[in-house]
Order: structure tokens, then C-alpha cells, then sequence
């Protein structure tokens, strides 16, 4: 079936309320063919997250959400709305539970089994909770890791600093902008040309050369002159960074986006050419999984080199230092992953992918709601900058949004403001606020988030339940809890919510509640795992938590 | 550490308002020596299932409550209280979420690691979540399986009907009085004299014999008569039962609740004694696994063939049926299990162990509310019974209390008389109204409550998760998720709910909304999986279900 799914605009209601339309918005504007991957399949992205289990079931999600009263809950079982129950004004208006089994047959088998059986639907996170905002999110993803990087290495920002990696695939491709918007200067190596000019052509990354030496110049230039510049350099990883350390270049940040946690499909073996893989895939496939694992174990131990140089070295979650253990680099997991690196101390205030997206449709009301957070937060210039650049670089995806990672006490303080400013008519119509399930308190994630966990509880799930209850209690417009995100079936447990901010005083209220407990639940989550900048975050802002010595 | 917990009785509040208050005393009410297993250690029942993860923790969550507001709500992580938010009068006052695990690492191996680094506590179903109330629940768990499949097989009761099963330990021990008050006869064959002696004594059991042929005879002028009567008989029943077919008995209903799910502790092999059986276990388990398992094959071969010669066989979820199947008895698995057998039908309605506890601590509370919900269902013999005889045989354990299966409608409508008893006076002081795990919309438990479900969906973990944010939306007053009760860890997801009847008007719009969506799920999840009793019952109760052809 061949559909055009785009989400009404305009200050007109389909539905009884703010409240109500905005989930009905919102799951069509997942399904905008601007925003999804593939919208005929219901797949808003990664891999096949969906937004409703089939046509037949979104039409009726559609049809429910128009009919439902405003002391109504629509209750959505893995992509099928199953149930409404009369519950009251300030409760959510939906509450979703995606892809969950029981652990012991918690495997992707089964629920590949389930899934065409019909019973069960894939809700990747933010795809099967209605609040998926294109590629603005991995950008800020990126950006915020190596802003985060720049602050922790002392240097403020990136400026003057080189940054080397390889990978400009879907998120990969995130980089150069991250590294330039941070003002640094990046190499970013990319065996796949189409892939690499594809970047160049959406201005995703300023310069392409073939040859290391031409973009070394480049690099040193700009370096040299405190000037922001990407270049993609076309080349193998494991060739050119053995190159690059014999010509004893150092970069100050290294790391590494290509497909590693694939084998066969992700990474290319030394000395092939794409072609050349590819045949060599089909006619040999161990050779091919033993060229490549030779190849991931050189390109590792280059990067363990220039850590000992001094760069700083980290792994970005596509599982590369696995496979140069594997391979027989016994001090491959010497370097560290990117979320205990630099995005922890973040979550220990709470801080995450925060967004927000204008129900009008008008980019107008983001761009207000843009300059109002600027004025909110005048002092902090990483966010400032963020906005900024957000405001030139980023192009809108279906409705207008925008991503901002705040913490505790500042969702909250940012919440009531895009509140007034709907009250007062300064946007033309209600905001949807939500954010990312990888947060700081809504996700079990042992791979990923939750990697390394000082106390050792990466795998304890009860957080993001909590996270689930504690916000649907507070008046969240729809709260959702998955398995499966990000990292697979089995994997991750995990929570979101979203609450419209519809100019009311009621309204306020439920979003003070929510935009507090929400952010509260992820310093809580590290206090109580003893991460002392969240133990000190929670004394200094008042969190009341039982068990700590005030 | 020996401390000696009971909750306060009485008038006099300790907490902020009456539905802190119950917290405060159901959680100690868990750990009352005359309820808990084992209170030394925290243990409530079910192996380990805790109230709370050690004594610092125990104590920080009743400080906490002495001190809650009215507007907060208390967040508990497998035992430990980790946060107070501020949320609202009509929120719940606690959310628990105990032995959560991330599935791919959901082994009991793992959860021990981690229970023994202080991390989690398993909260098997009510000892996690504060609504224990002694063994009456297994009591009316069996009663009412024997009610359903007298019902079912078109008897009404079991009045001149002969059942056959065997095993007195601490479940089967309810069989003899389950039997009984359903006005059946009964014979129990038991191996371990101590057990069987044990029941007599606790005037659980009629009658104790070593006699086959006295068994028999009792048994016959019983059910000549139509007269209620159990019989204890000293055997093993792969010995017993064979002898019994010979002689060529054929009884109305046959069962087992040996601890056949345990091979080399749980079944005494044939021809030996328990000293003996002890013997061989230590001496070549090996040999005893072997003994045991033919042992389970042949008592399944008389099984089989009773079936065949009219008797209704069910099987009580001790796994016997995999036992003899693996033992060569390929069409074991041709008896059903007690769920899919008799307590889906009652699911299909959202029947299931509801349940109220007097917080006053006076007996006569609960008399008072017996009389009152008999009165509020006239037509109701089977629960009319019920009650007449929880009077006469349960023994209360710790705070009064009251088990009673009620389904959809009828929960809310007893919840609300209960309240309004409460307001009038009628009762000295306010009533908690909870239920078990195992319930008809709160568990994913494919070897148990789900198993063998009509499309397939036996592990789907969406709805207890579903029902857990219902219930909290609508205002329970404490609402938890578990992992891993009844069944072990990795093999079951459930959620409960507690919600206070204070006599006030917002408790009873509280009470109105949550008595309708627990057990409303409970007739959703079994109508969506397609159980015509369940779409039946959904259309003549008006259940919103916008997929359900009307
Ligand atoms: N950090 C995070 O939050 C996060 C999130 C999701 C995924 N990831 C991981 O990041 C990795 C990249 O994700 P993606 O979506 O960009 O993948 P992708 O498959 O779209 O892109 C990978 C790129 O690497 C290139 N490549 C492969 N082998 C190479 C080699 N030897 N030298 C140079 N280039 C090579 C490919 O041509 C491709 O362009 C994945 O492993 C993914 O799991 C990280
Ligand atoms: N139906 C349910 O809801 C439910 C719930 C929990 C457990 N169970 C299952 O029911 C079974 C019984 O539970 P329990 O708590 O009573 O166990 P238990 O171990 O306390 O009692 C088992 C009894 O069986 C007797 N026995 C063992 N072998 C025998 C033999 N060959 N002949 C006669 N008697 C024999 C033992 O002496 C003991 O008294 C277990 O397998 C349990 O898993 C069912």
C-alpha cells in the first residue's frame, strides 16, 4: 500500500483537545515521508521501528484518537490500540507498551515469530512513542559528545583541535557537522565515495579529497588558524590511520563510526575495494569475516597508539573494540565508551536529548521558541551556540521541532515557558515536549547507556518502569515503555513520555510535575549508583532521596 | 538481627492520611510473624520474596512514610526507597518496581550475583509489593479451580464426586478443604507421614488412613451420601494409583500436586520409603533421577487411562506432564493444565483473587464486610459459600482479611460498598482493597497464567506493563511491577495494585476507576487474544475496544 502520511497543521482541532490532537499529530508526523525511513512499511527508522503495527491498526489509533474524550486514556499494545478506559483530565491521554516479552523468551527469534504472527510490533524508541524528530536528534547526539569531550579535556571547545575517524554512514554521517559546530577540525574516513559525496552534496561536510596528504594541509591550516573545517577523506580506515601514524601524525580526538558491529556487512577488509568486498563476501565469506577482524585489530591498535600519545580515544558504541579483542588485542577495551566518557556526567544532571516540536507547523514558532530559550539560559553559551547553529544547519523534518539537551530544574524552568508562550499567543499553537527514551533516567541499557555502571547495575531494569510510572502519574500527555531500542530484542528496557504544553494553567501544573520528575529520576538513578557528581547535583538542588546522608 | 514486626491497629494515624497509612501497615502487616515465612530475613513467602531489601532499607521506607505529604509519592527499587516527588492528592502515594532485570541478562545466576551485591530483592508477587495475606489466597486458589471445573463439567458442585490426587505439602495442603467446601470427596495420597499427620492436626483434613480399601470405603459412603469428606491416605501414588486402576476405581476428577517440578527432591521414587528415598539421593542421585522419572511416567500412564475412562484430568503446574513425557510417555501432555482449563474462563471476565484487608486490625470489620458483599451479590451461591465457610474455616493471619474472586463490575461495585461502609462507620476504620499478581490482566507467565493462549501470546509482556500504568493513572494507591514471581526469574513479567477506601468521595472516584480498568484488563488482554467469552463479555459490559467488531 502506497499512502502520503503528513500530520494536519494549522490551529484548526481534529480531535476533541490540544491534548488529544497531539498524539494524533504526532504519529502521523512520524510517518511524514520527510521523517521516516520507510513510511510504506510504517518504519520511521532504525531498522524497522514502527509507529502502529499495521494500516489496519493505525487507522483505527487515527479514528479512536478522533472520537476520544478528554477524560478518556487510549491504551496501544505494541503498535494496536487494544482498550479505552474512562480516567480523568489530567491523566494521559495514551498509554503505549512496545515489543516487551517475558526475559526467558526474550530472543530476536521469537520475536521475529511474533512479529509475523502479528502479535508484536517493533517500537524502537522514539518511533513507537510518537516523538521521533529526523536527524536533528543524532546530530545533537553527536555534537553534545564531543562539546562534552572538549569541556572535559579542559579546552572549552574544539577549536584548534583535530579529530580523526572513519564512517559517514547514517549516524556516522553526523560527525563532520558535530566537529565543525564544536569549532574543531575533523578527518573523517570513508571507503564508500557515493557515501562520502552524498555528505558533500547536503553540505553535511565542506571538503572531499582522495589523498591524506592534501587533506592533512587542509587539517593543519585550519587547525592553525582556530578555523572550524570537515574533510572527508576517501580511504580504508585500516590503511590510512597506519599511515597517518606513520608519518607520526597525532590527532587530539579519535574515534570511530563504521559499522564495526557487523562483521560481514559493516566493515571493509584492508586492501579491497568495495567491489572487490563484495565479490569477496559472496564467493568466501570466513576468509572475508578473517580479513575484516584482521583488519578492525590494525585499526584499533593504531588508535591505542595515539591514546598513549596523548589523543584521546573513544569507542562510539559500534561494538570495534569487541572485535580487535576478538582478534587478539588483548588491551582493546583500554579506551573507554562514549556514554561512561562524556554523556554520564551529563545524565548525572539529568541532562538529555530534550526537544520540542510546533504543533502549527509554522518553523516561525520555533524559531520564537529558540530565542526565548536563549534568554532563558543567557549564560550558558554551549547551549546558546547549539541554538544558533541548530537555526542555520539544521533543516526541519515534517512538523518543526527542535532538540536541546536541558537537565533537572531546567526542563522544567523551559517546559513553563513554552507554555506561556502558547498562552500568550507569541506561537500559533500548542508545543509538543519530549524527548529522547536514551535519557538520563528512562533506560537499562547494559551495551549502551547503562555500560559500566560504577555499582555494577547495568543490567537492573526497575529504573525505567519507575521513570514510566512516576511521569504518567504526573499528568504526561503519553508514556510509553519499550524493549528492544537501540541495541536489539533483549538488550534494553526503556521509557519515554511527552506532554503538550497547551497554554493552560493545567497544563502547567502537569508539566512542572512531569519535566521535574523526569530529569529527577536520572540524577537519581546515578546518585543511588553512587556517581558523586549526581550525589552532589542531588544534595544542591534538594532531591529528596531517602537512603542519602544529607 | 531478631525484631518482632506487627502493623499498628487502631484509629490513631501515624501518617500524614489513611492511605499513607496503609502502606505503613500492610508493608509491616508482610513481615508479621503470624504472615511471613520467614520475617527474620525479610521473607514473606514464595522462597525469597522479600517486603523490603534489608533491614536499613525496611526502616528508611517506614521513616519515609511517617513523613510523606499527601501530595507526594514515594519511588521503591527492589526493596530500597529511592526518591519522594511531589505529585498529587490523587496519585499514588507509593510506585514499586522489584527484580527487573534487562531480559538478555535475566538468569537466576545473575539476579543472585546481584541480589548478593545488594543490588535487587526478589519481590515474588505480593511479598514486593505489601499484600500478602497468609495462605487463605491458596486456600480460594483452589477452591475456586474445583468450583470452576465442577461448574464446568455442569455438577454445580462437586457433591457425590470423587477426586483423586496426591501431595499435602504447603500448596497441596489446601486441596483437602478446597474440595470439601465445594461439598466433594477427596482422597490425598501422601508419602511423608509427618505431612499427612501434620494436616490432620491443623483440621485441614477429614481423615488419615494407610488403607487403600478403608480409604475406599470411607470415600464411598461419602459420596453415596452426598457428604463432604477428606481423606489423608499414607502411599506413593505411582503405587497407589496403579493399585486403585486395577481394582478398577475410576474417580470423577483427577489431579497432582506433588513437587514433580523438582525431579530429585520433589517425587519419592516407587518402592521405597522416604528414609530410603533420602538414601539413594545421596548415594547415586543419578540412579534416583532415573527412578523417579519412570515413577512419574507410570503415575501419568493411570492418569491417562482415567482420562480415557471419563475422569476429568488436570494437571496443577508442577510440570509432571514434561516429566513423564521425557520419560517416554509421548501423550502426556494430553490433560490440560488448571489455567487454560478452568481459570481462563474466569479471566475472560476479569475474575481473580481480589482482596481487602481491615485496617482497624478487628476481626469484626471483616465479618461486617463478609455480610455486606454477600448481600451485594444475593444470586451468587459459589461466593455466598465461599464466604459462609472463609468465616468458619480461615484462620486470620496478621491484620484481618478477606480473599474473594470478583470479576469486572463487580470489583468496583464491592470496592465502592466497602468505602461507603467505611464513611458510614460501619467498619471502625478504612479498608485496603488489593489482589494477587496472578490475576486476570497482570501477568505474562508463559508456564503458568498465560500459558497455551489462544493466538500464541503467551509471552507478550505489553499488558501487565499496561495495567500498571493504568491502575497508577487512575489513582491506586500503590502500584508495582515485578519480574520473575511465581514462576523464577526470566519467566514472567506481572504488575499489582492497592488502592485504599478512606470513606471519602475522591476515594471512591478513585476506587470507581481503578476497579474498573485492573480487571477491565483482564477482559481486554483475553479478548484481544480472541477467547469468545472474553469478546461476549467485552460487548455486554460496553468495554471500549476500538478493534472489536462490535
Ligand atoms: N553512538 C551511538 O549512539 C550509536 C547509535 C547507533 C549506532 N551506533 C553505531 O555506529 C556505527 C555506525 O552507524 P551508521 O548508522 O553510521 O552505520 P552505516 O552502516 O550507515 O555506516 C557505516 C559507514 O562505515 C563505512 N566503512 C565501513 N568499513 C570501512 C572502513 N574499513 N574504512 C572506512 N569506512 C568504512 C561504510 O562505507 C559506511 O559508510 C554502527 O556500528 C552503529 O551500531 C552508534
Ligand atoms: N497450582 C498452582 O497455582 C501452583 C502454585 C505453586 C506451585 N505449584 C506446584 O505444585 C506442586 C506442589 O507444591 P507444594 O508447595 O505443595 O510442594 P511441597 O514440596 O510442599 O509438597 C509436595 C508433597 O508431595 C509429597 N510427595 C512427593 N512425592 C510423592 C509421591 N511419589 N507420592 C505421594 N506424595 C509425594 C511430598 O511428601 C510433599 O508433601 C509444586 O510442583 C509446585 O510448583 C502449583
Amino acid at each position: 500500500m502506497t499512502r502520503t502520511i503528513r500530520a494536519p497543521r494549522g490551529t484548526t482541532l481534529t480531535c476533541a483537545n490540544w491534548q488529544i490532537e497531539a498524539a494524533y499529530r504526532m504519529i502521523q508526523n512520524n510517518l511524514d515521508p520527510d521523517v521516516a525511513f520507510d513510511p510504506d512499511n510504517l518504519i520511521v527508522y532504525g531498522g524497522r521501528g514502527r509507529a502502529a503495527r499495521n494500516w489496519e491498526c493505525f487507522d483505527a489509533i487515527l479514528a479512536t484518537l478522533r472520537r476520544l474524550k478528554p477524560d478518556e486514556t487510549l491504551l496501544v499494545q505494541s503498535g494496536k490500540p487494544v482498550a479505552v478506559f474512562r480516567t480523568h483530565p489530567d491523566a494521559p491521554r495514551v498509554l503505549l507498551a512496545n515489543s516487551n516479552l517475558v526475559p526467558a523468551w526474550a530472543t530476536q527469534a521469537n520475536f521475529d515469530r511474533w512479529e509475523t504472527a502479528g502479535l508484536t510490533m517493533y517500537g524502537q524508541m522514539t518511533a513507537g512513542s510518537w516523538i521521533y524528530i529526523g536527524t536533528q536528534g543524532i546530530l545533537q547526539g553527536t555534537y553534545e559528545t564531543f562539546g562534552a569531550l572538549a569541556r572535559s579535556a579542559g579546552w572549552g571547545t574544539l577549536r584548534g583541535k583535530l579529530v580523526v575517524t572513519a564512517g559517514l554512514g547514517e549516524m556516522g554521517g553526523a560527525q563532520p557537522l558535530a566537529v565543525t559546530l564544536n569549532e574543531g577540525v575533523l578527518i573523517a574516513v570513508e571507503i564508500d565515495r557515493w557515501r562520502a559525496e552524498r555528505r558533500l552534496r547536503l553540505r553535511q561536510v565542506d571538503r572531499l579529497s582522495d589523498d591524506l596528504e592534501e587533506a592533512m594541509t587542509w587539517a593543519e591550516e585550519a587547525r592553525a588558524a582556530g578555523k572550524p573545517l570537515s574533510i572527508a577523506l576517501i580511504g580504508n580506515a585500516s590503511e590510512v590511520l597506519p599511515d597517518m601514524l606513520r608519518r607520526g601524525v597525532t590527532p587530539d580526538v579519535a574515534t570511530d563510526q563504521t559499522s564495526a558491529h557487523d562483521v560481514r556487512y559493516g566493515y571493509i577488509p584492508a586492501g579491497l575495494s568495495l567491489a572487490e568486498a563484495a565479490a569477496l563476501r559472496e564467493r568466501d565469506p570466513a576468509e572475508y569475516d578473517r580479513r575484516a577482524m584482521a583488519s578492525m585489530a590494525e585499526h584499533v591498535r593504531v588508535l591505542l597508539e595515539w591514546q598513549r600519545r596523548g589523543c584521546i580515544v573513544f569507542d562510539y558504541g559500534n561494538n570495534l573494540r569487541q572485535r580487535a579483542f576478538d582478534a587478539g588485542v588483548s588491551d582493546a577495551f583500554s579506551y573507554p565508551g562514549f556514554v561512561p566518557a562524556y554523556i554520564r556526567p551529563l545524565f548525572c544532571e539529568g541532562k538529555g536529548p530534550f526537544r520540542w516540536v510546533a504543533l502549527s507547523g509554522d518553523p516561525e514558532d520555533i524559531y520564537v521558541t529558540d530565542r526565548a530559550i536563549s534568554e532563558l539560559f543567557p549564560h550558558d553559551e554551549h547551549l546558546g551556540r547549539w541554538l544558533r547553529l541548530a537555526r542555520d544547519y539544521v533543516a526541519f523534518q515534517g512538523l518543526p521541532a527542535r532538540i536541546c539537551w536541558l537537565g533537572y530544574g531546567e526542563r522544567a524552568k523551559a517546559g513553563l515557558l513554552l507554555n506561556d508562550l502558547v498562552a500568550s499567543g507569541a506561537v500559533k499553537a500548542p508545543i509538543v515536549i519530549g524527548r529522547d527514551h536514551l535519557d538520563a533516567g528512562s533506560v537499562a541499557s547494559p551495551n549502551r547507556e547503562t555500560e559500566g555502571m560504577r555499582d555494577g547495575s547495568d543490567a537492573i531494569a526497575d529504573w525505567p518502569l519507575l521513570n514510566a510510572l512516576i511521569n504518567a502519574v504526573g499528568g504526561a500527555t503519553w508514556v510509553s515503555i519499550h524493549h528492544g531500542g537501540g541495541v536489539g530484542i533483549g538488550y534494553s528496557i526503556h521509557a519515554g513520555q511527552v506532554i503538550v504544553a497547551d497554554g493552560t494553567p493545567e497544563a502547567a501544573r502537569r508539566i512542572e510535575r512531569v519535566l521535574t520528575t523526569d530529569p529527577g529520576m536520572g540524577v537519581v538513578r546515578h546518585a543511588d549508583a553512587g556517581y558523586p557528581e549526581a550525589i552532589d547535583f542531588a544534595r544542591r538542588h534538594g532531591i529528596d532521596m531517602p537512603m542519602l546522608a544529607p
